[in-house]
């Protein structure tokens, strides 16, 4: 038996459910170790249902080991209710934060007598969190190629090239070396658009002297990574280096608290106290990282409001960041694994 | 007053809703004209609401007309509940093919007293549907560039090039000629591959003579294209030959159907009883087409089931199929435009 599904067995004990509703795709690629595409999968002790329709069949027929593949005909609300009633569930969980209002309806329509529909919050997110070796080696691989891209891209960062000119010769580069594309829409934001946190690539020529933050990763067998840095087409000046170096440095702090059973919010602290220090707290918006894997965005959230514990085997972004409005803004972003003393920098040989 | 939100104050008026919450982007980027990223939007006759965090606060300024901003500190969900309060919102309305269960729960707890939370279904689905001018003008443009793409990608089609190699043509062409990004995953499905309607682009390499199936639109300004195309490298074999010809005349009778007033069901039925004739009909396995604009799906379905009828000013597309499964198969996909007449195939000029 497949020991991911084993530790959910575990958690329905615990809530006293029979069965476990599933929607969250990368939930579902985790459980059955595939590329899980518009499918649904029913998990309870007595048989795993994976649930997809005819477009999916023949895939998931060849892929999938120890669940039972059930096509939909028809509605899929009614395959899923059927398949709950058939085997005799009481109490089935789903999962509140992905399945929309209309369809937690449609599954309860579908049962003309009383099962329980339970929500359930992270049981599948909760094991994703500490990381496999086969999965950090994919992880790897992702950061290698996109590492691979940005030193690549360099030399695409000109004045009067176009800012989507920029990003698609880095989606070329990522796609004939491994990758099979960019894990999210690639921010390439030049002068002022470095301001933005999540500028829309445009068609903005870069000019001489300004900044040029491009935020990228790639999707490596359905593992992600995701890195920034922020280049210059030419001198860089003054206030810039300024403030590119207490980014840096706010960074080095984060990473240098980061090992087991450390509170998640003292890593943001780190980085952001430095730099409400500096004098720029306020140009510091968002949170300082986020988890990643099968998702570009996973737990854990790494915030100031994050009060669980760092484990062996998590790895996520560390991001510091500072926006000036309208003038421009330096994030630096790698990728961490926590390690049994400390944290190693996956990311750690791209230059900054 | 935008008329778009106008034509929401009316449904409200029907539904007797003091307000409407909306999640769904490409609904909030309709009624705000704008290109919206995770935001919430509090449609009502007092007052329209765009909620956004930091991140968006400095790019939403300068575009949103006819709202107030209103920035997320803390809880979006409490931020929302707040304002409906603040309002003194007796009924209000929310999308509930998108909002999660948890998220339902969160803006209902958020309210102390008995504010009603309403599902609703197509508000603003329902009005995307009828495309005007502008709109059409950038779904005519997002086609263009698609096509000229489809032009580009014939001189890579060749023996020995991998699948994901031909994607990056696509894309780098698409991003270098006017496009934002391709408007999804491109399918690069070769040989047996293209038996699989949603093949994941791989790394396997052409074989002479054997049909390559791609997939492709891209995002202009927020509108999205989507066509298909067989190609084959070498000379196309005559059992593909005649699976083509069928699927290309099945085609052709879907398209000469098309017109207001004429029930959707009967747009599909004209392919799929002619592949049946033909005796394929097994191997046509999803529904006919699909609406376009602000998402690549969107309504009207193009489906048997579907009931309703055409509309003069519907964009969707015509995408027949026969995938022989481990062999080959053959989609071909246009884009119609209703007119009053009939139909215009705005991707006409892409050859077949």
């Amino acid at each position: 038996m497949n020991p991911r599904i084993k530790q959910v067995y575990k958690e329905l004990n615990k809530l006293k459910l029979d069965g476990l509703i599933l929607s969250h795709e990368p939930n579902i690629s985790y459980l059955t170790n595939t590329r899980s595409r518009d499918a649904y999968l029913l998990v309870s002790k007595q048989k795993n249902i994976y649930i997809t329709d005819s477009r999916y069949t023949t895939e998931a027929k060849k892929n999938l080991k120890g669940c039972t593949l059930l096509e939909i005909k028809g509605s899929v609300f009614k395959t899923i209710a059927d398949a709950c009633k058939k085997l005799h569930f009481n109490r089935v969980g789903f999962e509140e934060r992905y399945l929309p209002f209309a369809e937690y309806n449609k599954i309860r329509e579908g049962w003309d007598y009383g099962i329980e529909l339970i929500p359930t919050h992270g049981i599948v997110e909760e094991l994703r969190q500490i990381k496999t070796a086969e999965e950090i080696a994919k992880i790897r691989k992702a950061i290698e190629i996109a590492i691979a891209a940005f030193r690549f891209i360099q030399g695409y960062i000109t004045p009067g090239r176009k800012e989507i000119e920029v990003a698609a010769e880095l989606e070329h580069f990522i796609r004939y070396n491994g990758a099979y594309a960019s894990s999210f829409d690639i921010i390439v934001a030049s002068g002022p658009n470095s301001s933005y946190p999540h500028h829309l690539t445009s068609e903005r020529k870069i000019k001489a002297g300004e900044p040029v933050l491009i935020d990228a990763g790639v999707d490596y067998l359905g593992f992600k990574s995701d890195l920034t840095r922020v280049f210059f087409s030419g001198k860089i000046n003054s206030s810039a280096r300024r403030i590119y170096d207490i980014v840096l440095a706010a960074q080095k702090r984060a990473i240098s608290r980061i090992k087991p059973g450390v509170e998640i919010s003292e890593v943001d602290a780190a980085s952001r106290q430095y730099i409400a220090k500096k004098g720029f707290g306020r140009y510091f918006s968002h949170s300082l990282g986020h988890g990643i894997g099968l998702e570009v965005h996973e737990a854990p959230h790494i915030s100031g409001k994050e009060k669980s514990l760092l484990k062996a085997g998590m790895v996520f972004t560390v991001e510091p960041a500072i926006y000036l409005p309208g003038r421009f803004g330096i994030r630096l972003e790698d990728i961490c694994l926590v390690t049994r003393k400390g944290a190693e920098v996956i990311s750690v040989t791209l230059d900054k």
